[in-house]
C-alpha cells in the first residue's frame, strides 16, 4: 500500500489530491497497490474545507509517521523542510518534489542521499509544469548523451516580454502580469532569473551529472531590459525571450537572448515553456508544453509516481 | 546476461549496433547487465564486411537459439517475421522493433501475446524515429488521457509539400526528394500516407486502448495533392501538411490539412516530425524531433532495452 504524506495542500497538492482521486482505478492498476492518503500538512488549518480529518499543521505528524512510505511536496518552503526531507529519504521514504526552490538548493545532497539510502526522489514537476523533461534525461544519456540544451522555462518572462512587444513599458507590463495571474505579488523570482535558473540548474546537473552552486550560475533577468532592444529585434524578425543555457562543458547561465521570431523557443506565447536537447546521437529533440498550472504540475507529479511504482 | 539476436544490419540494425558499442560501459551499468550481439539476420551475407561471424541468413538460427533472450528488429520484413516473433514473445523473449509496418499490422496479436507472456514488446523506433512518443504514453494516460492526438510523421511529405510551396510541380517535387535522399525508389509508402496511417494507427491504439484495422483507417496521401490548393493557402499564412489524427471516440485518418504556417506542425522542415497530445489535465504537450534517420532511430531502440532492462 501506498501511504502518502502530503505536503502543501495549494494550487498544485490540491490538484494532486484531485487528480489521484479521480485516476485512483488507473493507478491502484498501475501500481499493483491501494493508495491513501495519510495526511497532509499546511500551516492555516482554517483555510481548508475539505479533508479536515487529514490536515495538520506539525511536520513531526508525517515525519515520524513510520507507516508513510510516499512523500508528495509541493510548499514552496525551502530551508525548513530540506533537513526532514532529507532524513526521510535515509530511512528509505520516497519522495516527490515540485519545489524547484527546494531541489535546487539542496539537490546534490538530496541525490546522493538517495543514491544511498536506494529512495526514489523525482521532481519532474519542478522543470517545466506539465513538461516531461526530466524523465527523458537518462534515456538521452544512455545513447550517447546531450551537447547542450536550451529552455524557455518562464511564463512570467514570456508574457512581459511579449506584452512590450505590443508596446507596454516594462512597468505596465508587469501590472499586466499580475492583473491576469501570471506573476504573483512579489515577481522577483520570475522577472530575476531566479526561477528559470533554477530550472536549468536542476535540468543540467541530471543532464551532465554535475553540481552546481546556485550563486555561481550567471543569472540575468528581465527587470532591466532594453525596451528598445526588444523593438529592434522586432524589426528584424527577432526576438527576446528569456532563456537558461546548459552544457557538458560546465556552461551554464541564464539571459534575455535574441531568436528567431519563428523558431520553436522564440514563437512560445504565455505560459508555454519549451526546451530543446542538442544530443549527440538523435538531433535536436524539442519537448513543449504548459510550464505550470495546478492540474500541469500535478499532473507531473503523479507522472512521478508512475515512474516510481509503476510495474 | 542480455543476449541479442539482431534482425537486419542496415541502416538501423547497424547503427543499434555501433550505439551499443559505442555507449556499452553506460548501458551495463544502466541495466546491471552485460551486452552481447549473439546473432544478426541478413539476406544477403556478401554484403557486409564486419561481424562477418556473427551474420547468418536462417532465421531459425536466432528464433532457435534458447540463450537470445532478446530480439531487435529493424529489416522492414512483414509477413514472413509476425509469426516467429509471436512464438518468441510466447517464449518469454523480448522483442524490440522499428518496423511499423510489421507492427502497425499485427499489433493486437503482438500486444496480446506479450501482455500474457509477460515478455516486453517495445518499439519506440517505429513511431517518429528519434522523439519518444510511446514511452510518453503511458503516464499521459494515467493522469486522465489523452482527448486527441495529431501528428506530422512523414517527412518525405514535408518534403515535397513545401517543395511544391516553392513552385515546384509534385512530379519534380518528388523526383528532387529521391535525389536528396528522404523519397526511397518506391516512394508509395511515404506519398500514398501508408508510412502515416501505420505510426498513427499505433499510437491512437496505445493512447486510446482500441485496435483499429489498417484498412478500414481513412487514408488520404498527397499524391493527387492540388497544386493550386497549396498555393492559395501560402497566400494566406497558410500550410498544408499530411497530418495524422487519432481521438477518444476512435475517430481517426490521415489526410492533408490546411494549418497555420507558423504554428508548431505548420512550420516544420523536411525531416521533422511532431505530435501533439490534447490532453485532459495538462494542456498541450508537443514532442518535436527528427522522425527517422538510422542513428536517430537506433536511439529510440537503445531507450526500449533501457526501458525494459533498467533497474
Ligand atoms: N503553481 C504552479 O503553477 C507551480 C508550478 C510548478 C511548481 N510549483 C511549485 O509547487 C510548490 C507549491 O506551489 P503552489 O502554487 O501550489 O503554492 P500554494 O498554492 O501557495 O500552496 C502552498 C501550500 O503549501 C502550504 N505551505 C507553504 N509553506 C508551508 C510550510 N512552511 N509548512 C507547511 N505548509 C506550508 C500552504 O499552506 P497554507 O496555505 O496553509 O499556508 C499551501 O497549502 C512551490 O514550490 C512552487 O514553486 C508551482
Ligand atoms: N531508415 C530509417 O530512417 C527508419 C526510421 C524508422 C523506422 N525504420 C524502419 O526500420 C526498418 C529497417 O529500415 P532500414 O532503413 O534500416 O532498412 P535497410 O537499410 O534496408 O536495412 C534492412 C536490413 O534488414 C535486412 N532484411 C530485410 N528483409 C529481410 C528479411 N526478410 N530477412 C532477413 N533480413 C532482412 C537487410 O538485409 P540484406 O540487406 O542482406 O537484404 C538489411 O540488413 C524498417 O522497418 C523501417 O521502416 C527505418
Amino acid at each position: 500500500m501506498i501511504k502518502i504524506g502530503l505536503l502543501g495542500f495549494g494550487t498544485v497538492a490540491g490538484s494532486f489530491y484531485d487528480l489521484v482521486e479521480e485516476n485512483r482505478e488507473g493507478l491502484e492498476k498501475i501500481t499493483g497497490q491501494k493508495i491513501e492518503f495519510k495526511k497532509i500538512l499546511v500551516r492555516n488549518i482554517g483555510k481548508y474545507n475539505r479533508c479536515k480529518n487529514l490536515l495538520t499543521i506539525n511536520k513531526e505528524d508525517i515525519f515520524e509517521d513510520r507507516e508513510i512510505n510516499l512523500i508528495v511536496e509541493a510548499t514552496g518552503e525551502v530551508d525548513r523542510l530540506a533537513s526532514p526531507i532529507e532524513e526521510a529519504l535515509k530511512r528509505g521514504v520516497n519522495v516527490i518534489s515540485a519545489n524547484k526552490a527546494l531541489i535546487s538548493k539542496y539537490l546534490e545532497r538530496l541525490i546522493l542521499t538517495s543514491k544511498k539510502s536506494k529512495a526514489s526522489l523525482k521532481f519532474e514537476g519542478a522543470v517545466g509544469g506539465a513538461i516531461p523533461i526530466l524523465s527523458n534525461i537518462e534515456k538521452l544519456k544512455a545513447a550517447g548523451g546531450v551537447k547542450k540544451v536550451i529552455g524557455v522555462l518562464n511564463g512570467t518572462s514570456n508574457f512581459i516580454l511579449s506584452q512590450i512587444e505590443n508596446g507596454l513599458s516594462f512597468e505596465k507590463a508587469l501590472e499586466l502580469a499580475k492583473e491576469k495571474g501570471y506573476a504573483e505579488a512579489d515577481p522577483s523570482a520570475d522577472i530575476d532569473g531566479i526561477d528559470t535558473m533554477r530550472k536549468i540548474n536542476i535540468t543540467s546537473s541530471l543532464l551532465f551529472d554535475k553540481f552546481f552552486k546556485e550563486e555561481e550560475i550567471e543569472t540575468i533577468g528581465i527587470r532591466k531590459i532594453n525596451e528598445d532592444r526588444i523593438k529592434d529585434a522586432l524589426k528584424s524578425g527577432k526576438t527576446i525571450k528569456l532563456i537558461g543555457y546548459g552544457d557538458k562543458n560546465g556552461k551554464i547561465y541564464v539571459r534575455p537572448e535574441e531568436l528567431e521570431k519563428n523558431s520553436i523557443l522564440g514563437s512560445l506565447k504565455g505560459g508555454e515553456n519549451a526546451i530543446v536537447f542538442f544530443t549527440e546521437n538523435a538531433g535536436e529533440i524539442v519537448i513543449k508544453g504548459m510550464g505550470a498550472g495546478g492540474r500541469e504540475t500535478a499532473y507531473s507529479l503523479v507522472s512521478d509516481l508512475i515512474d516510481i511504482y509503476g510495474k
